[in-house]
């Protein structure tokens, strides 16, 4: 067997909605939890960009070079906003044509009188493009060499998520581990700074605050693929709060 | 008085609990709609990147070149994983040092004996940096040539946006118009199209289906500096609309 390595990933969120601020996104915690949880795959960047073509395309080019995968939302739907399939075309510089099984889909789910041309529309792809099939309303997504387009609505990408892990190689599982602290950064800020040198190569550890209940707190989240190292930044975090006196809160 | 032109700003989350899935980002919508009604700026990127030194100065460089603002937030507390001040110090090839207000304003709110180093901290930056005074928990953002630093906790990130403002040349604000409608995007998307093409210069329209109390239907929102024009279209929306005997949705 293969070892497993790393394995990145971004994620380019395609629509004027979000950007605005009139839409709050929610995919992209969606996606990067599941591609940990499921693949071991890492989300290392995410891009927010406007429905223009000529930035689809520079986009997709940048990111499809620099990471494993990249995850595209939103812009593969009926109406003349959704540009995302002939982008991802022109970007790899393939025909942009109707793909024959989508095709079929779109109009066995439609039926023949129904199935005009902004449906049409949704079967047609980048030529080398592969399906991921969807469950909830038929649509499919695709993907296209490393980058896999997904729709903006969330239901409906939650629901074709499943559809994608076939397509991609797993990595190492990040591990991670979260304790909520009843105190202020300041108060640790020193220590846990020597305990993250001390592990730079194997353990990310993260602070931040929050406020709960009235109550403000820390929460120090350690990640890494190992979970032995992830035991001992875990036994040198509980030596700095016992020695603090630092009450850690259960948050569930 | 000037004539406003259209001004536009990139947004650059700083944090590897948004990037994990771990943290849904609340800040992006917010600075957006605030930037839009209170500044006439228009978010045009958002980038999510990693606490990594290397990655913040390359972004910063970048955007700060090609938008008028670049918004950060995140990264700039007291613990080891804060490093957006100094990160933005090496980008601009400037000195990372202690602000003499900042430093004043934190030895007062902590008091000299709790004034420890984590908090110290908090009032390096760059040299040439102007101080966003922070009204809920003293350590202010800073403004460094035209990237702006605020906080990534969005109660705290809220209450500072406002002592932005000051700092921003205003443009051209985006009115826009929304209408629900109980119909599929498929339906309309033939003519949405056309009007879209013959007002492309002036409004831009976008689709976005939503599903509310078990029914599914399609906002198609314009958006557009001019007021006019906005209306022009609204017009031939409502033409279509009627023509098609679509039920308009009061979401409110």
């Amino acid at each position: 067997m293969k070892k497993k390595k790393k394995v990145n990933a971004s994620i380019i969120i395609i629509g004027n909605e979000i950007l605005s601020g009139r839409t709050q996104d929610k995919n992209i915690a969606f996606i990067s939890n599941w591609l940990n949880d499921n693949c071991g795959i890492t989300v290392s960047e995410v891009r927010i960009i406007p429905d223009v073509e000529k930035i689809i395309i520079k986009n997709i080019r940048s990111l499809s070079k620099k990471f494993d995968y990249v995850f595209t939302t939103g812009g593969i739907g009926p109406t003349h906003d959704d540009i995302t399939a002939k982008s991802i075309a022109k970007a790899f510089n393939v025909k942009y044509v109707y793909h024959k099984e989508a095709y079929k889909i779109l109009e066995s789910y439609y039926g023949k009188k129904k199935f005009n041309d902004g449906r049409k529309k949704m079967a047609k792809m980048p030529k080398i493009s592969k399906l991921i099939y969807n469950p909830s309303s038929a649509a499919p997504g695709f993907m296209t060499k490393n980058v896999l387009s997904l729709p903006g609505v969330p239901s409906i990408l939650n629901s074709m998520i499943e559809n994608c892990k076939s397509y991609l190689v797993s990595g190492l599982k990040i591990h991670s581990l979260t304790l909520n602290l009843y105190t202020v950064e300041s108060n640790i800020s020193h220590r846990l700074g020597i305990i993250q040198k001390k592990y730079k190569k194997f353990v990310d550890i993260g602070s931040y605050p929050f406020f709960r209940l009235g109550k403000v707190g820390v929460s120090v989240v350690s990640r890494s693929t190992s979970k032995t190292k992830l035991k001992r930044v875990n036994k040198e975090l509980h030596d700095l709060i016992n020695s603090k006196k630092i009450k850690i809160l259960n948050l569930n």
